[in-house]
């Protein structure tokens, strides 16, 4: 059918967002005309406060809307230890899962020539610059377990090892509650040539 | 995670959309805040326009932009034939459905006494008056097989009758208990066009 112009420019508007296909979008502005048009509101002016007022954090950078950011700010947590993410919703993974308790940088990406993502694209020089000031022991890689991902963490210990920090990728394996039966065989190889010894 | 005030609200107010749950509300804010601040303006814009632009037709009662709606206007439909839904998402779902070229009337949900719905609150007298001073041959009733649905159908049945003005009722194809608007477009055309006069 055809929508009238308003209508239409809803649904395709809700279209942007990931994971909303034609049907979801029709369900939405429907519920928002007919059921909570100040929650259409209120989401609308979240939206323009967030996309104006939202930027990076000039220390880790991840998405800030102050210049330092309240993970880089916390006094309680601990600055010789520095993990190294390749994107802000990683660090919110991270947070989420609890038990972290260092500072944060976030790469914009990882390594990947073809795409013409080098160092200085990513952020190195400012990682490296941040080191030279910073009193940081301990360096984890998080990055993706990807190609990429191990080539830009194998990097990154290429440079820091001889400053002397002492640099540690996050363990691969299967995850906890995972059956091995379902685990890609990249995983199950990964898990196994890191296995550890039980004593 | 304790996220910063502008990212928590916008996480907070997506999650007014229906089927958005924490998670993905996390998401969508990452995904516009990250790759899509454009996207996320446009949203915006188109919120505020349909929260505040699009009202109800005069006519139909469906959501409608202008006083009259293009449904209700659009010359080459049929004004003989009036089909009685229950909200505005099954005229939607009808004119996706095709086959049906008459005219709607969209009452506002279902009469149901425990609520205080009575034939008042869900538009009966103006439905009324429409009948008056148009030329309808048949009035189609096409609200809901619920229980409300059913009593509904069977009110205005005995409210027209008399009146002299054919009335039939969508079967066939709709399971009972189902919504309309959530039936795929083909059953929901078996449905009207396979629908029985109420003796
Ligand atoms: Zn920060
Ligand atoms: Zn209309």
């Amino acid at each position: 059918m055809s929508f009238s112009p308003l209508i239409r420019q809803l649904i395709e508007a809700l279209r942007t967002l990931p994971g909303v296909g034609p049907k979801s979008a029709q369900r939405m502005a429907l519920h928002l005309l007919e059921r909570d048009r100040s929650g259409g509101l209120r989401l609308a002016e979240a939206l323009q406060a967030a996309m104006h007022g939202v930027g990076y954090c000039n220390r880790c950078r991840s998405l800030s809307e102050t210049e330092v950011c309240r993970l880089c700010t916390d006094p309680r947590r601990d600055d010789s230890l520095l993990c190294i993410l390749q994107s802000p919703a990683d660090v919110w993974a991270v947070e989420q899962a609890g038990g972290f308790n260092g500072r944060y940088f976030v790469l914009k990406g990882n390594l990947s020539p073809i795409d013409g993502l080098g160092p200085d694209e990513i952020g190195i020089p400012a990682l490296l610059a941040q080191l030279e000031q910073r009193e940081v022991a301990e360096v984890i890689l998080a990055t993706n377990p990807t190609v990429e991902g191990e080539a830009t963490a194998h990097y990154i210990a290429s440079l820091l090892k001889p400053r002397g920090i002492r640099v540690s990728r996050i363990a691969h394996g299967v995850p906890l509650g995972g059956e091995l039966e379902f685990i890609d065989g990249g995983t199950l190889a990964h898990a196994l040539a890191g296995r550890t010894l039980i004593s």
